[in-house]
């Protein structure tokens, strides 16, 4: 073998899920992509609000002399500042013009993160389920991931993540609203894990970090809002992007912001400066930067996902599936009607239905499916949705 | 410490060059930009040609539904597609379609070879001078940068790469047309480059892999072709970007090309677009794919290039630097008249001149001067180059 034994191993071991994608794309070839569905994918469904097309147009069109050019690793200082001020109005912390750096979406600045913090062997709690990335993000920087069980409703155990904490632990990961649950972690969980990491720090003399992923962060329900991370700790940072909130991911656009309250605050923008540069993403994308710049607080409207959520929550509701209720994102987490839930979603697809496992989330015995598609898609698959359910209860 | 280690000795240990531009901005505040004479960044000054603009326009103007969403971590296939059949054009050997992944810039795709091939402990071995980035891409997969000699000319010195092959050596990884020396590889070094590998391989059962850094290859003068490394070598890559041959350095848009012939072709493959999702690049700026999908072959106008090398080379050439006039880039690396080339190019300063030392480029005795500038800024700057000189002879 000529490549690298690790991805090799990567390879060989995510194989049953290219899998199932595999069947997928047979099931659409035969059937027709229209009668396949796809619940299987994170890809908003949403095209970008008018705004976002409208101000794209306007900066091509006004095009000034440089701005595709190089700009400093860590963004134009202009859209950087926009992003501070709208930080500021949300979550009433300000992280500074200084503490906001341009990314290459969440997952780049994830990867900016954990390569700015992360000594080998270092440890990464995450609360499971988890996004399956997590843990090659941490692999790469020579970290590891620890995955740590939520409660019942998949909000965050704070004694479980107290108990999993040792002297290798770096950072706390987490995610909210949450990629596969939609769960939106409470203010007095963000406080209690707050407070349980600086007495953990305190205690061991390692500074513990907490950093959150929030690309679902516009997209809650019923009025929910999600609360404030750089408020309930210090040593905390925000990793998010705009590919779900102005459906724009293949574009790679997202930011982190630093707690303005951070120690070694300006050793670690320096480091996550550096980190940028080297990982060979050199900057966010320029002509994004700059759109994004003028669209702060301009979002996707949300009211579309709330409707697919109750259309397909009532239905599997209906036939005796369990879940809990999404908070926010656009996914759906039931249980499955069988232990074995790789088997339940073969059954899916024998209904055309596409659905990921839950064991690609860390929780095994549930499924993922992602409502970001057409609503006729939701109510064309229902009865089969019902049909599988029978098949095993 | 809060941040790792290794970064934090990366902070400090480019601390001098921090220090040297720090001195850069210093002296701009005090004299005006316009004041200062800045050879030390390679952005390129000319705008993108008006085609890209044109096109750029005609794309947002046109937008189709969709067009901002993700897309296979590879890139677009029309995109590919139309990259593949360009370099059939241009090199004569055809990478297909399927060999070709769209990238974040040269840097992005030199990380996602380097992290589909690399074991820990692998040597990756370069020819100095050498873009100081590449110590950092061979780190953040575990592996260790080697650099070797040049000839006297900067042309690859094969008896250098040969001595310096071990049990440990990954690839060689060249970079022509050349940061910092402007040289261009001949193609026979290349075929002896290749035979080499090719040879080394078979003994030690290792395959070695060519990495070949392309940025510049469109920017060459008095009609010198940059040679193929995919004629010359069935185990390598093309990693390169659209930054200096469109002006478009901020836009982050590049691609990787594996040569049809390479072993484990499609294991290859499968590794870098796994390595380009777990990486966090996720896939290239997709609006930017779009565009360069339809401007295979057009690039800004080297002649303007040609005519600042010119200006630059003559005037220090009558002062009595001396170098090897540049084939290719838009960089010139001449010898420091003194042995340490910080001293020197510190005296540049005081002229307000603004250079990078050789030493960032693994090669003491040299500096580099980017004539990606204003003409007027080289003419203008002519005289205090004469005075510097003159005050070490």
């Amino acid at each position: 073998m000529s490549i690298a034994a690790k991805i090799a191993g990567f390879i060989e071991s995510s194989s049953w899920i290219r899998k199932m994608f595999e069947e997928g794309a047979r099931l659409k070839s035969i059937h027709g992509k229209d009668n396949v569905y796809d619940f299987s994918l994170g890809n908003p469904c949403i095209d970008p609000p008018r705004e976002f097309k409208r101000y794209l147009k306007s900066i091509v069109e006004n095009e000034v002399p440089g701005v595709h050019a190089y700009m400093p690793n860590t963004g134009y200082p202009h859209v950087r500042k926009a992003v501070a001020e709208f930080i500021t109005r949300e979550q009433g912390v300000d992280p500074g013009e200084d503490g906001v750096i341009m990314t290459c979406g969440a997952a780049g600045g994830l990867n900016i993160i954990l390569k700015a913090i992360l000594d080998p062997g270092d440890e990464i709690i995450t609360p499971a389920p988890y996004f399956v990335e997590y843990g090659f993000y941490a692999d790469n920087h020579g970290g590891t991931l620890v995955p740590v069980k939520t409660k019942e409703d998949f909000n965050l155990d704070i004694d479980a993540i107290d108990r999993a904490i040792g002297e290798k632990t770096k950072a706390v990961l987490i995610n909210s609203p949450n990629n596969p649950t939609g769960q939106v972690y409470l203010e007095k969980s963000l406080t209690m894990l707050g407070d349980l990491l600086r007495e953990k720090s305190r205690k061991t003399g390692n500074t513990i970090y907490l950093l959150s992923d929030e690309p679902y962060r516009k997209i809650t329900y019923d009025g929910i809002g999600v609360p404030s991370v750089l408020k309930c700790y210090n040593n905390s940072f925000i990793a998010t992007s705009y590919s779900k909130d102005l459906s724009v991911p293949g574009e790679r656009i997202g930011y982190v912001a630093v707690c303005p309250e951070a120690e070694d605050r300006n050793m670690l923008i320096q480091a996550l400066a550096l980190a940028n540069r080297i990982l060979g993403f050199v900057n966010a994308p320029a002509l994004m930067q700059r759109v994004i710049g003028g669209l702060q607080g301009v979002h996707v409207d949300v009211s579309e996902y709330a409707r697919k959520r109750d259309l397909l929550c009532n239905g599997l509701s209906d036939f005796g599936y369990h879940f809990v209720r999404p908070a926010g994102a656009f996914y759906l987490f039931p249980q499955s009607p069988t232990a074995d839930e790789v088997v339940f979603v073969q059954a899916l697809q024998e209904e055309r239905i596409l659905a990921v496992p839950g064991s690609g989330f860390g929780t095994p015995g549930y499924f993922r499916l992602s409502y970001c598609v057409e609503d006729r898609t939701i109510s064309d698959a229902l009865p089969g949705f019902e049909r599988v359910f029978k098949k095993f209860t």
